[in-house]
């Protein structure tokens, strides 16, 4: 960090200052709308877009990450709060929940688990984000129309409105509406409808002012017409200009019962952050490093919990808008910080006539920008069970929840992975002719040996496959009698466990009973390093070949 | 069956009946023993070695698996019911236990599920059976000495002895010493001395009948000398001659409780059913058939259940004896199922005043000649995190119990599974001089082609290990500057996942955007067709080619 901000020249910190105002403008809103999402006072959003900015610029890798208050975040710790006890209230719950996840992704970061990021494959994650997605959007209908109706998944909103089906307000309504046709109007046409007057990049420029336009043109109008006084919900005034700064409660219970939500806050905050570090990375052509993104969350979420905010993580949004805004260095990140703080002294006043519903607005804007279906289409196409796993995840996220829908996604791609491994791909192979290849004999013109019988089974020897391998030989040698030798070749094998090496031991002596020598051709040298350590020489009697070719050559005889 | 009925030739049944009868003379003692041990009347030992043998004997496929009661199986049965409530009673519990077993096996069967067999790696079922042959033995030294301590195990064992130390009866001990070491010595030397003077097949149906022996004098010796009056524990009179046939209590609150160690005995009782009919069958050159050994199983626990007995399982000692003595078909356990309905006719009497501290002596010599440590060391040497498991696993059955040992240990082996498959192994490969193979240049003497880099990663694409793929490629294309081309072998590559699939692109990309082509070689069938369908031929630019030789050749230029 030091050594950067010595370095840093003046042409990055005009590009950076330009970078950082534009992700501010936006920033704003969202983090105002994100803390009315989480079920927390507004000010709790900008709170948090101020120390953890700069708490992540101290300690992440990434230029781009812009992190702060997110959505599906925010869902999470609207259920994650759900059941904290009136008397603590949901604020020091949203600051307990921060800490333990900032204290759980420095841990991760000591003990060098970042690894674990990958439990979350591609179809859980996209289908979690679909379904998270859908599920905020919706929870902000009810804000949006001025009803009384609150939910955190589908059945609850529904069942809700159910009972209470006339309970909407037409004047709140108007304004999220209207904000809603505004902001949907801004981001579909108004760049190229603008562009006919100016160049490209001013008109870019001012579509992404569209939301903080919106949000004044709100307050102006509910300011003149008194809207509040016509029933409309406003955000109110903010209490405190300046955040607390302090502990958060240490009551054990508290962080007993937060835990398990902490947990998975911390793992959805890790990968989300780290697949758009990554993606955003690419293209910009630099690099990020998963240990220093979890010392940064970590401190950017320690940073939340010690001064009054809520957990935060990277925001898809914003880090694309500050990809095209130019950012060069994660000093940005720093002036965003200090634009927020301006923001607060300049802004607490008039924001308080703002009306909830226009917030709703820009959430609902903000969630389906991001919505993507095609990757369904895809994992459908590619492998039926991961396109079902991809749905499903999304379902249960809407209709049950997060955890549910996380910790059955994990579950099931772990026991997609065993089962895959479970049903080896068994190919009998041959010579293609005139090569020293040997290929399936299903797929290609080959020549097979009389009296040699060479299999290739396509996955490691592994505890899920061990018990079937005498069986599946001994199906392939019930179709060729008379054979005497039988090569395996080891290519596809990447590892033998001890479950494995038992049952290669049970298909060399069951094979020797019957009179077949077993050879094994290119062993991979770790897969023969810890045979050899495992004392195999002592009961093996066939020999191992470098190359297929060999021990065919070998088995054809002189 | 029938048919199998009809070709009964006339010298397998006489010698199924030999090997019948000389496994009732285990089963009588065992029987009584494990009842005891599961914390059961006597009698329910007895009960569920008649009928189920048949059923096994009608459904199974195995001719040397010895079902009835069994050691493990009494211990988990134990703990199941510890937490069954005073009215209900432990032979209630023990009998909807058997049919929830019965059940889930048949459900199994029905399904297709034997693969869930292979959750239980050797590491974790060979900790588990030692673990569990320890907890057994120690479970029976207070029996054996005539203290009044009770617990299955270790802790609760020293806790108890430690409240109670010198609360042992030395008469009772003097039968239990004593049966124990006839016992032994009958087991180690009674075999070689009397071969001496009769032929060793003499001898060793002799020594097969020690068991019996020592039982019946010890019968004779506490009748005569009144042990029940001077405070010896006694097996006591078995209250009905024959089983109560009907369904077990169908209390749903009594199943509920049961179900989850119902599926822990249901699984156990699987695999080292499974277990012991494989290994044994390789030795007799018979095959077993999962599916036929899943309805095996489940008839007999279902017979077990409506015939007031216990969960039952195949016995290892009692089926090595069955090979031994020459049984050749499931008749024999019809058979064996006869005997001991004659033997119950017989001895029903004479065993009530059989002292309990034999049948504990029987136990310990039992399950102490299954001990086995050898594969500790072998594990240990082939796989330090595979023998530590074995170790753990071990250690948690005998101080903590079977569930914990058995969810750890699942739990565990499925984390190693996944660890490894994310840190694969990455070889940089060369040409072996004058041949068309390609090795680690680490390990062969190989020439590399400048220009290109050939790369093998030995893990199938998945998504523990799809987050790293880009970064390892990276680290390797640090090292070696001036690269235009990366030819991946795939040959080790067995399967691609969605998340594997977004790597191989997101890397694709990478290097189109640093002007490096990406080819593939020797990509194995299944995993090409998976490619196309999925759409690949869209976005990838290299080529594929049939051996890593063609793809050096291309790359090499004309």
């Amino acid at each position: 960090m030091l050594s950067e901000i010595r370095d840093y020249a003046r042409s990055a910190l005009r590009d950076d200052l330009v970078a950082a105002a534009i992700v501010s403008v936006l920033l704003i809103p969202q983090s105002l709308a994100y803390a009315l999402l989480a079920g927390l006072p507004p000010q709790v959003g900008l709170y948090a877009s101020l120390l953890p900015l700069v708490a992540y610029a101290a300690l992440g890798s990434s230029p781009l990450l812009c992190v702060g208050p997110v959505a599906v975040l925010a869902l999470m710790i609207s259920q994650a709060l759900a059941h904290v006890p009136a008397d603590v209230g949901p604020q020091a719950g949203a600051l307990v929940l921060a800490a333990e996840v900032g204290l759980l992704l420095a841990a991760a970061a000591w003990l060098r688990l970042d690894a674990l990021a990958s439990l979350l494959s591609v179809p859980v994650l996209h289908g979690f984000e679909t379904g998270a997605t859908l599920s905020i959007a919706l929870s902000q209908l009810p804000l949006l129309l001025g009803a009384p109706v609150r939910g955190s998944n589908l059945p609850q909103l529904v069942g809700a409105w159910w009972r209470a089906p006339s309970a909407w307000q037409p004047l709140t309504a108007l304004y999220g509406g209207g904000a809603l046709l505004a902001l949907w109007l801004a981001r579909r046409h108004a760049g190229r409808a603008l562009a006919r007057w100016m160049s490209v990049s001013r008109a870019t420029l001012l579509v992404r002012l569209a939301p903080l336009a919106v949000l004044m043109l709100a307050v102006g109008a509910a300011t003149l017409t008194d809207a509040g006084t016509h029933g409309v919900a406003l955000v109110g005034a903010l209490p405190e200009l300046a955040p607390r700064i302090g502990l958060p409660p240490l009551a054990a219970a508290l962080w007993w019962q937060l835990l398990p939500s902490a947990l998975l806050v911390a793992l959805v905050t890790f990968v989300s952050s780290l697949v758009v570090a990554e993606s955003l990375g690419r293209r910009q052509g630099t690099r990020v490093e998963p240990r220093r993104e979890l010392a940064g969350l970590a401190a950017a979420n320690l940073a939340a919990a010690l001064s009054s905010g809520m957990p935060v993580a990277g925001s898809f949004s914003r880090s694309v808008v500050s990809l095209d805004a130019g950012t060069r260095t994660r000093m940005a990140g720093v002036f965003t910080a200090l634009f927020m703080a301006l923001a607060i002294v300049l802004l607490a006043r008039p924001l308080a006539a703002l009306p909830a519903a226009v917030l709703a607005a820009t959430i609902i804007i903000a969630v389906l920008s991001v919505l993507d279906w095609r990757p369904f289409r895809q994992a459908w196409l590619y492998s039926r069970s991961e396109g079902v796993l991809m749905s499903v995840v999304a379902a249960l996220t809407l209709l049950q929840g997060v955890a549910w829908a996380l910790g059955v996604g994990v579950a099931a791609s772990i026991a997609l992975l065993l089962q895959r491994t479970a049903r080896p791909h068994v190919a009998l192979i041959g010579r293609v002719a005139g090569t020293e290849h040997f290929r399936n004999v299903g797929r290609h013109e080959v020549q097979l040996t009389p009296g040699v019988m060479a299999l290739r089974i396509d996955e490691s020897l592994l505890f899920t496959n061990a018990r079937q391998l005498v069986d599946v030989v001994q199906q392939q040698l019930a179709q060729a009698s008379g054979t005497q030798r039988l090569v395996l070749l080891m290519s596809p094998v990447n590892r033998i466990d001890f479950s494995g090496l038992a049952a290669l031991r049970a298909l060399h002596d069951t094979l020797a009973a019957r009179g077949i020598r077993l050879d094994l051709s290119e062993v991979k040298g770790p897969v023969l390093d810890a045979l050899h350590a495992g004392g195999w020489s002592q009961w093996f009697a066939g020999r191992v070949f470098l190359s297929h070719h060999q021990a065919m050559v070998d088995a054809a005889g002189p």
